[in-house]
């Protein structure tokens, strides 16, 4: 199985994929938590190619194609190898995340062309930590570093990055699970680990 | 006006595109001398990623989109500027090179369709410079680098890139001249002047 975790920044994505990860290796799963961008050697470097240096080094375009291809290799040498081999993948960010990102650039056409082209692949669920943009945003800048670019968009964008994610929710009802994250991270987790739970039931047993 | 020029390693590309240069500046045109991969400050950091590292650090589908991301930006930072500003590029390599290289791992549609996605520009004109594969092999092997990978391929297969060389010719017949190189190089960089020089007072007149 195949999981991703989205949300607007300082949402909780990479602390619920983390709780997540613990709580099935628990279990007697073996689960794998990976990221992006990123999430293989080759797609790290890639990585640091793009988020590094001045923002405006590369056109959308061409930061779209170098996150096409670390995903590629992302999903070439670590998520494919892995679910062959039965794990659970649990990835912070996915996909969607280049949908909005990119999107928000004028490309969501380019991009949906590029990634049937490129990479085909998509979560079997993903989960959907909605959030008040205002806690989000305070909890993101408390954490920044280096790569802040990506955080520090100010509230007015929070508020649009969360109306589209949601509306990318409505668009793929069936992948995208939206969970209230204005709670307890505990709860939060709890909520999430019986969604995929019922999930693996089905998948094991339908 | 855009030129690029195509061959199997060792045929004399990059000779010729800067003989034609130095000529076209004695003339008085701006020629702009370019390559690819690379061309721009961040195209030529992304040749650094696919180039250097095990030969299979990369799948054809990641080095198929990390070109492209090069060629992107080489595009848009290089290429066009120049053009806006009247000058004449010249670019040893271009697409073609990769309809070849990457067509030959069984991506040709997938390059046609990354390519109209993502680049769309073709060269005014191609010089495909045409040579006998066992002397541009010698040629070749005299000045092989630490990214001799891309000129360590033997006979065989020289010879094979040479014909798929020429069946690319005949695909885009307008675009495409064959140009035998297997004469002194002054001789060539002279046909190949007459042809540049007839292109552009057409371009001008017509």
């Amino acid at each position: 199985m195949f999981l991703s975790f989205e949300g607007i920044d300082g949402s909780g994505k990479s602390t619920q994929a983390r709780l997540l990860a613990e709580r099935l290796k628990a279990e007697g799963c073996v689960p794998v938590l990976t990221r992006e961008p990123g999430g293989s050697p080759g797609a790290e470097e890639i990585r640091a190619l793009v988020l590094q240096g001045e923002p405006d080094r590369w056109s959308p375009e061409t930061e779209l194609l170098l996150f096409t291809a670390a995903r590629r290799d992302h999903l070439e040498r670590t998520i494919r190898p892995a679910l062959a081999a039965g794990s659970i993948v649990i990835c912070d960010r996915f996909a969607d995340s280049t949908r909005m990102y990119q999107g928000r650039q004028g490309l969501r056409a380019t991009v949906d062309q590029l990634h049937s082209l490129m990479i085909g692949t998509e979560p079997d669920m993903t989960l959907l930590i909605d959030m008040d943009p205002v806690a989000a945003l305070s909890r993101a800048k408390a954490r920044a570093t280096a790569e802040e670019r990506f955080e520090d968009f100010g509230l007015a964008l929070q508020q649009q990055m969360r109306a589209d994610f949601l509306a990318l929710a409505r668009e793929f009802p069936d992948r995208i699970r939206v969970i209230d994250g204005n709670r307890d991270p505990a709860e939060v987790a709890s909520e999430i680990h019986a969604l995929v739970t019922a999930q693996l039931s089905e998948t094991t047993h339908g």
